[in-house]
């Protein structure tokens, strides 16, 4: 764990919930939680009552506080999962850590309780090192450094926008695989973080992330949207779609992205075998995608992450449109986030 | 650890022998080395008598060896940590192991001793993923898989060519870190191997490493020489400067290397101001040479590692040659290993 000293000022926690109680979920999390400011999104799809417990500093938003600030006809849908980036959109902070409800606190080698914003917040204010590949893991880290060969010129790095933690007991696998192996568990704690080089394309998973929200909050939208998407987590692809646009984003801006620790616990939910009786469409879509974002290439005029999203949503309308009305639809959202964002949210006004 | 079985006759093990006394180094790694062969390859500069423990299957290569079977005259130099690759040459096995001899067995997060050989063979014999990130490290070891979003096309992998271990107590640094940390020890055992990414470049140490040598023996090679190197780990460039090699390689032929598991302990030796006082080159070399291999790119006629070599020993003389006369000495050095390779080596005569 890294000694950064973390002003709570600057770091929003934000929950979707997809549980109606979350009592059990921020109990958990209570200790690590309590000193920072909770955004929580209620699922705009839940009939029932959120239930939040006492004693933290929350902001709580709900199916008419959506309707109200962004309306309820737009191409962006904000239900199950998704929810939780309208949270991004009405952070003001400079950080974002967004945990699935169904994750608590993990333990690391030693048996201590991950603190997972210290973690989060560590990698993000830590250089990131997305040109050469430094086999000791993260440099910056205490008791760590460059190996021998690591070019001088390229030891101080780059901005760190974005920190993608990982899950202990269960992973996130696709809905074919926890069929096949529903007794796995993932119980290997790997002590490292580390930049994913440049060019090369990752899952993005949405269920325990942190991000510099004013470097690349416009990048992280609700965009893609399987037609049979459910309310569990291997039905949802709106965070790979999103990872694979703030990549080539952060690629193109010279800026890095860092997975690794830290890790929470993840609890169990959902059937696979029930998902994929679905006509899931989640396997054959990153076929179709992946040579599209592995080729896409952004203009030299597009210099911020808003720019960027712009000139994106009309690659994927262009290339990606005519193989299915659902990359369309993707593009339009991407293009009326970027409007959303620069009007609800919280963009600096461009005069 | 994988329970991959390991067939002895497939490997070969090779030490190159700085310190005149193997005894207590070869005692270390006695129980899990005495099932293999090994060829242990004498520093030709060493003048005193070598030492080698009983109960070895091993063959002891010296300088004389080395003259009657390549010549005294020749471009390469086989002296110091150099003399490895002679063994590379000699060898007839399908797998190289290569530890240096101030190495012994390190210990897992659970206090086992780690199987150097039982964790490099299953290394390369699991296929590689260099075209995609998979945040859950090694797909295909027991307890992991493919993340949610990993594209199902790209989940058989490529051959694995090269495994870079990791090492304990004293990390591979250079000279500069070495001195300015002269207290830093490596003690975060990270339990974890990855594929380094398509078009990443790394800095590949010698010191721990296995390779398929069947498949990228040929680009193994001691060309690259620094003119106040001594017989101090950080002095030597042989090895980043082949690793520069075999990655682009790799990435050109469509096969993966993996960085990380097995770790060695690895024991203190040298004085790092010491070998700043020399006029040392390393620092200047990556930055020179870093954009290089960023940029060269092979023909599409070179389709085997020997192939590649002489190409890239083309390049690096055209290119870089007139940078320093040390390069176009270590294209020199590289086309004559290739001959070296097909004539006292061991490549498949071509008819």
């Amino acid at each position: 764990m890294s000694d950064t000293s973390i002003n709570p000022s600057e770091v929003d926690i934000v929950v979707a919930a997809i549980n109606s109680d979350l009592t059990p979920f921020l109990n958990e999390w209570r200790p690590i939680f309590s000193p920072f400011h909770l955004i929580i999104v209620k699922d705009p799809d839940m009939d029932g009552e959120l239930h939040v417990p006492e004693g933290f500093n929350v902001d709580v938003f709900t199916k008419s506080d959506i309707n109200r600030m962004v309306g309820s006809s737009h191409s962006i849908l904000f239900s199950g999962y998704s929810c939780r980036y309208f949270g991004y959109l009405v952070s003001r902070k400079k950080y974002i850590i967004s945990i699935d409800d169904d994750c608590i606190p993990a333990k690391d080698n030693n048996g201590h309780i991950v603190d997972v914003v210290a973690q989060h917040i560590a990698n993000l204010k830590a250089p990131a090192t997305p040109f050469f590949f430094n086999t000791l893991y993260d440099p910056y880290r205490k008791g760590a450094d460059f190996v021998r060969g690591y070019p001088f010129s390229l030891r101080s790095g780059v901005t760190c926008a974005l920190s993608c933690g990982l899950w202990l007991n269960l992973a996130d696998y696709d809905a074919p695989t926890q069929a096949l192996k529903p007794e796995q568990r993932n119980s290997r704690y790997v002590d490292a973080v580390m930049t994913v080089p440049v060019r090369s394309l990752m899952p993005v998973s949405g269920i325990n992330i942190a991000f510099d929200r004013e470097v690349v909050g416009p990048a992280l939208f609700p965009a893609l949207r399987l037609s049979a998407e459910g309310k569990i987590r291997w039905e949802t692809v709106e965070d790979l779609w999103s990872g694979m646009c703030v990549k080539v984003i952060c690629d193109h801006l010279g800026i890095g992205i860092k997975t690794g620790i830290p890790y929470v616990w993840r609890k169990e939910r959902g059937d696979a075998i029930e998902s994929l009786k679905k006509e899931w469409e989640g396997v054959k879509l990153m076929e179709e995608v992946v040579p599209f974002f592995q080729s896409v290439r952004l203009p030299r005029s597009a210099v911020t992450a808003e720019d960027c999203v712009v000139d994106m949503a009309k690659a994927v309308k262009e290339q990606l449109g005519k193989v299915d009305p659902m990359f369309a639809r993707a593009g339009d959202a991407m293009a009326d986030w970027v409007k959303l964002w620069k009007s609800v949210g919280s963009s600096a006004p461009e005069v």
